[in-house]
């Protein structure tokens, strides 16, 4: 700890109590690696303010000694942005204790939640009042409120429900200098100047804190058909697609695609796992259709008839309709774990990119060639959310670079990985990207900049972006207390 | 003009062409007094581009000699935020003629349109291709899509399709140094930092201006039914738009609510008009269910089940479902026109505010009682968007005050008329105002700050919103070139 610090930790010690305040590094030292495990850094103390007055009473302590605060919720985020410099000297800013759900406005369909309310939590809670809350992830155990609000969080119900700042319906926050901006009355319309909520959904806690936000929920679900379909291409798929929405009437919640390597890794690797349809695919769909208590009285139009017509209009080579939950689970599995699969199989680069949906397919298809022909020997993998024009495009490494994870021979596969990360990963990122350029598209689609893409995005741009973006963080946070280095390269 | 806009004047002429500048006052007075006849400014050339390029121009050329710029689309906002102030110091900047409207991404859902485009040639090129934009107002004739964007119009579709803000997949700006903002590529998913876009929506064209927007489009309606609803109370109102939203699968677009005096005012006024309903009910309902193109294949549960249900459960005293679409338009007109019937009655005095949806049905009736207990012998009548927790609270004159149209007393009735306005239609508005206040609401829900509500604003805060707001527009304009006076007071 800075000398100069040492009345601050006084002062926060006494405002913020033995539970809020700690400066003992064996407490703090699991909160400073982030999810990824590619960024580690410092900071002197942990606070966990218990409610929004004492976040206020500390940011402002904070802003008047000018040290930086690194807001933190579950840190599973994808990009480093809850995770300190390895300067030592910021505070690291817990939300966890935050974890209040106030389920008294459901009849709006509203549900009030601290910063620090886990999804799983809230996913629960609502379960409980006929509701749900339609956004989902892989983290949902440890992802909190603040922290998907701050990253403006995606998933796989994006196509119907869009992201979470489709969901925020107001939100409460300290800005920089200690002051709360108080929108949790949640109104649906308000036009009296800017909108400064949105201004701080999606930015990862460099122009205030995230304190508490009123959350829209939909009616909980009865049912839900899920469809594993194969077609011949992303193309067919995005027909496939437009055709199934148009139909849908909102009932289509889901829509991914994946390649058949994809797919083929993730059953090899998953105990038991079986190939939804006997025959081979090169692109495989899975689609759900999702049934609520308000459609209840409507009977939709079934999957099964959409199906029917989709494959008389040859839309579809095969598909087969999940006939239970378990079912419906296990198709699900498979996609979720391709990451996990991948892993397992050895090196490879991610991409979290976008593109205007309708040329997703063409991006797809021109990308994967054009870095496979490049780098001989790689994989060129996207799959994800082809509706939302959002894929995660995965190269992974040429076979004769081994598993980093081989026990037997972890130190060589380590190094031999790192060596192609640094040689070919490098130079297979830039083309990625400068393809999405091409493509007027974005690269980053759901998991922020933080500090994994800040080099990155100021490469990049573009200026009328990058330089309105400076100068609002520079006017909200003039001293750049708030996560510094997040963002916004210093 | 001031002596030292002379060259500026030449080069903005030579920039724009003839079509493009006038300094021609005939041609530019009727733009410089706003819809409702309020505010009267002066302008010293009115410029209309043709294109971003001209914008991105003529915006650089004004920065460098930090001449206001004052944006203009239909001229039909309510509160004079398209009006210049009286120095004549600013060029009026009419987006008119960026009137292209685009359909080629048509397969996503989107439309591209010129901020020039008028609302319903909008309406009428996307019906042309099966599609609809699912926001419409009174001022469709003259409304631009770059002023529904920059006031984040509303109107009575908000209640299943959102506000402007939700319609806007992407939009191209100018910011006030003259560059170019470009985000018509409409990505669904983007997280590279802070969305600039939604900053710029409802921002009255103070931190830029709106050039281009690429919208979100619904499927074309395919039916409609229109239902006329008599209930006791607000109260009543609220439990029937709750009881009827949770088992509509969606299918509800509108729910109005209006007060007996208001409907009879307006069918008095309307020749030919008549009561949808036989027997007289305290408050009235207007809902609307359709069913488009994607609905088809779904029988959806029908309107008329639907009010069966909610005429046994008690939510409703009497009811009438509209038989044809010429009965669903003469129940809209009644609606639509309670505005115009007010004026012809007398003067009254119009409040466009916001409430948490829950708390509407409380805020009205206390509003009604403590205005009508306090004013002897006004009469308080708030109707419109209740699903939206969005009313036009609107005060009658007493009947002792005549109407200002009246034309054989007009200039002793418009005497009497600002009296009363001036003697106690500020004390009413601060008294309506100090109650949204309590509740937690809006003082502008739908129509935006322009001139007309800067000093209510200024006044009522909060600090935490003001102040975050003052130093955005200090960041993005620091010369306060765009659109001054509106939103903040200078």
């Amino acid at each position: 700890m800075a000398i100069e610090n040492h009345d601050v930790a006084k002062n926060l010690a006494a405002l913020l109590g033995p539970r809020g305040y700690t400066e003992d590094q064996s407490l703090i030292a699991p909160w400073l690696t982030d999810w990824r495990g590619r960024y580690t850094g410092r900071a002197w103390a942990m606070v966990s303010p218990a409610d929004t007055q004492q976040v206020s009473a500390l940011v402002a302590l904070c802003a008047a000694h000018r040290i930086a605060l690194v807001p933190q919720g579950g840190n599973s985020g994808m990009v480093a942005g809850a995770t300190p410099d390895d300067s030592g000297d910021a505070l690291l800013l817990s939300m966890r204790r935050m974890d209040m759900i106030a389920i008294d406005r459901i009849d709006e369909g509203l549900v009030l939640c601290g910063a620090g309310v886990i999804l799983q939590s809230l996913h629960a809670a609502l379960a409980e009042h006929g509701r749900r809350f339609p956004l989902t992830l892989g983290g949902k155990g440890s992802a909190t409120v603040g922290g998907l609000i701050s990253t403006n969080a995606g998933g796989t119900q994006v196509l119907r429900h869009g992201t979470m700042r489709a969901l925020v319906a107001g939100l409460e926050a300290v800005w920089p200098d200690g002051t709360v901006l108080d929108g949790t009355a949640a109104l649906k319309k308000d036009n009296r100047g800017y909108d400064l909520q949105q201004l701080l959904i999606g930015a990862e806690g460099t122009l205030g804190v995230v304190t508490r936000a009123a959350l829209r929920t939909v009616p909980a679900l009865i049912d839900r058909s899920v469809a594993w379909i194969g077609v011949p291409s992303p193309h067919a798929a995005y027909r496939l697609l437009r055709f199934l929405a148009d139909r849908s009437g909102g009932g289509l919640e889901g829509f991914e695609i994946m390649p058949h390597a994809a797919v083929a890794a993730t059953i090899d690797h998953l105990p038991g796992a079986r190939w939804p349809l006997s025959a081979p695919h090169p692109w495989h769909v899975l689609a759900e259709w999702v049934q609520d208590v308000a459609d209840a009285a409507a009977p939709a139009v079934t999957a099964q008839t959409l199906l029917a017509d989709a494959f008389a209009a040859g839309l579809a080579n095969d598909a087969v309709l999940s006939s239970s939950e378990a079912q419906a689970s296990a198709f699900w599995q498979i996609r979720d774990l391709i990451s996990q699969a991948e892993r397992a199989h050895g090196p490879a680069l991610q991409h979290d990119i976008s593109v205007p949906a309708g040329r997703m397919a063409d991006f797809i298809t021109e990308a994967c060639a054009r870095v496979e022909a490049r780098f001989v020997g790689v994989l060129a993998l996207a799959f994800g959310h082809l509706g939302d024009g959002n894929v995660h495009f995965h190269v992974r490494a040429p076979q004769a670079v081994p598993a980093d994870h081989d026990r037997f021979e972890q130190a060589s596969a380590h190094a031999a990985a790192e060596r192609w990360y640094r040689e070919d990963g490098n130079a297979i990122s830039a083309l990625v990207y400068d393809m999405v350029e091409e493509y007027g598209g974005s690269i980053s689609a759901e998991h922020g900049i933080g500090q994994a893409k800040a080099a990155e995005l100021s490469r990049r741009g573009p200026p009328a972006r990058l330089q309105a973006m400076a100068r609002i963080k520079q006017a909200l946070d003039p001293d750049g207390i708030m996560n510094p280095g997040k963002i916004l390269l210093a």
